[in-house]
């Protein structure tokens, strides 16, 4: 990349290596600076406007403290249903509207593609923050500063996405950056969740390796790391079905112990019980680190589609 | 006016010619200090508080921008059901606790009169942003800001308003302010949805000639300016009758073909389907580009009634 | 205390009369300061976390306000349904991810005990707006505050609690922190809403003189202040007992004009109708200044907790 200036940031495959190794570089700086002072003044005077058509408690908190920790203010759209979109209105023209204010604006929306629909109606930057089973291509980036950070180098790993791979939005976003690393991936889900076969053959493609498998145990014993998702429940016709899948894809301190070997466990959280909180405490636990990791990820990524970078 | 300074601001008849003037001025001023930096300085320390009872985006987005833009922070009440209302609170005691905090409270309310309510018990400014059918007089400051900007002028213009201007409190709103410079209206609307005659007398005894008609294509060709509103499909017993009523309210690009001569377009938005997207491209539809000047005009409103301007 | 740097706030037993002592005149002090100015810079850089897990204005809005008078910024987690919580998360992984972000964390939740869990679960400051029937230490503050200000000491006070003093958790904070001045209570309740025997009897062994009571008239006046709390009709199974108890406990101008002397009145708001409008512009009516010391008060303790006095 030139430089991210003006640009939207929709999809985990629109980075180049080149442009992870700076968004990594930028946030890395960010991170230091904040181990001296709490908060810069690089975007001051500046406004992020969040749009969460969809819950959410970290993406939303993370951004707006990231655009805060440099000096720039937020607005918040608040709950649909105290919004204009009450009223009917499209995407389009909130986001439009949103714009006469705002100096870049993050949105999280149900429908696949929303994100690139918000952008297209306006001149200022657009951040996806999720677009239903889409892309989380943020999320992806500050997975991938925690993994680099947490096992000093992206060269030659073992990753296992473990949960649902077909509707998750974060793995999905996650391979993207991946790719470009080499990576060696496990992905383990049950049958019905796999990761759609699109995206795996483009994986390969890209000279990854990929091993598909339904068995947890095998895959984190040859991993470095284990990535969890949520399995959800709803997705399922046949319950029994879901209560078997979903207890195979629990991770508790006996099963950690059971591997003998040292592993790193990342989750985009919030998670219900796939991981057990007794593992909170091991120290390759790293998910409340990864959550820390976002501000620094999110401050970079303002920054740098502000042109302050 | 001497100053608005401590002033609330509720209803469009309470602004002289000059106090308008001053108001574009003031805003005038604030739009080309906003092409040069971010924001400034002006309201720092102060604390906007915002108290919306019915849903918006645009209006609380715009106060909040506005203040962040001057330098201010912000206090939201939030949606109802997570506030002290939804324990019985009622609209005056909310505005004393309030003020006890803020140094402006900006508030929206289904009741008409509400804001008055809110400003008599109260020592701070309170600023009206929709008493249910009452008024809405930023929007129609900010609204005629926008007239004087695309038209270059506001003397002897031909405007047109249409929809259901019996219970739009911007169009309640805007008259009002436009009296001053002797407007020839078209009030364009269906029978049941008709201004109300107090109005329409009141703009004859300022001296503005009012015309009358269900006919949009009439009075859109021989107006400077259409200023279109949402027609509420629920104030209609007779469905029927909306659909026909609906149905000529559209405004379109093949529309504004036919008229044979440049027209502005202005809309309080949200928009459903009155003004369609095809109109977006036309030079003359202003309704984006009125959003952004809402800004301008509430930082006007806030500085001066906190004394700052 | 040394100090309250990195402590968490979660209860009003909490605190020595010398704590209480530093906490007033640090309070005094921004109350001092906010006369010459609108904001401090005390506090430039930090980050405030609102979680609040039940409806609030003003304890939310309070601190958020606190927070912007001293320069900080605020993140708020909104609407439960909105967050993710509406995905079944935990209290502590909500409170674990948010201190990844925030410097301070406020919380307010139905369960008692529940801020001390968030509290437990997180290495920065926890601060208790209130859990269920336990605790509000922050409102017990500026209480006291209010109390010695309006009264010119807090030596050999009598006061009356009025109302529902079993589930209520602001006079359950007050007492504590009262305790300290041997102050001479009047707990007036209907029986079935008595103070709880374990609190009655704590005050008793701390000197402080009690008098059980469900007579308003005596107790009132018999003291220099009346603290009227709301009678939340849900708890009573027999309603007819609720209407006789409720009308016992209404406080309006002409119940103050028969007590033949001046009291001091205090609510810790909302009220429905146990203080009557008619009441607002007696001269001890100071439940609208207490609303306003609450930002004096917890400007200290924001201050205080993150090491900045």
């Amino acid at each position: 990349m030139v430089s991210l200036k003006g640009k939207d940031i929709l999809h985990g495959n629109q980075f180049s290596k080149r442009d992870i190794d700076i968004i990594i570089k930028v946030s890395n700086g960010f991170e230091k600076e904040l181990k001296k002072k709490d908060s810069l003044t690089l975007l001051k005077g500046k406004i992020l406007a969040t749009l969460f058509f969809e819950p959410s408690t970290r993406t939303r908190l993370s951004f707006e403290t990231a655009m805060q920790r440099l000096g720039g203010g937020v607005i918040c759209m608040g709950a649909v249903e105290s919004s204009s979109v009450a009223k009917g209105e499209t995407l389009s023209d909130t986001a439009r509207t949103v714009a006469q204010y705002a100096d870049v604006i993050v949105v999280r929306h149900p429908r696949v593609g929303s994100a690139k629909e918000a952008a297209d109606a306006v001149d200022i930057p657009v951040i996806n923050a999720g677009d239903g089973a889409g892309q989380h291509p943020t999320q992806a980036l500050l997975d991938l500063y925690t993994i680099r950070k947490e096992l000093g180098s992206l060269k030659n790993l073992k990753i296992a996405l473990v949960g649902d791979l077909k509707n998750g939005r974060t793995v999905h976003a996650l391979v993207e950056v991946l790719s470009h690393f080499g990576v060696h991936f496990y992905f383990v889900a049950p049958s019905l969740l796999r990761m759609p076969e699109e995206i795996t053959e483009r994986m390969k493609g890209k000279g990854c390796e990929v091993i598909e498998t339904d068995d947890l145990v095998m895959a984190a014993s040859k991993s470095d790391l284990v990535y969890m998702t949520r399995i959800q429940k709803e997705r399922f016709s046949d319950l029994s079905e879901y209560e078997k899948v979903k207890g195979s894809y629990i991770i508790d301190r006996e099963f950690l112990d059971r591997l003998k070997k040292k592993i790193t466990i990342l989750h985009p959280l919030p998670r219900v019980d796939e991981i057990n909180p007794d593992v909170d405490s091991y120290p390759g636990a790293a998910y409340f680190r990864q959550m820390r990791n976002g501000v620094f990820v999110r401050m970079a990524l303002l920054a740098m589609v502000l042109g302050k970078k």
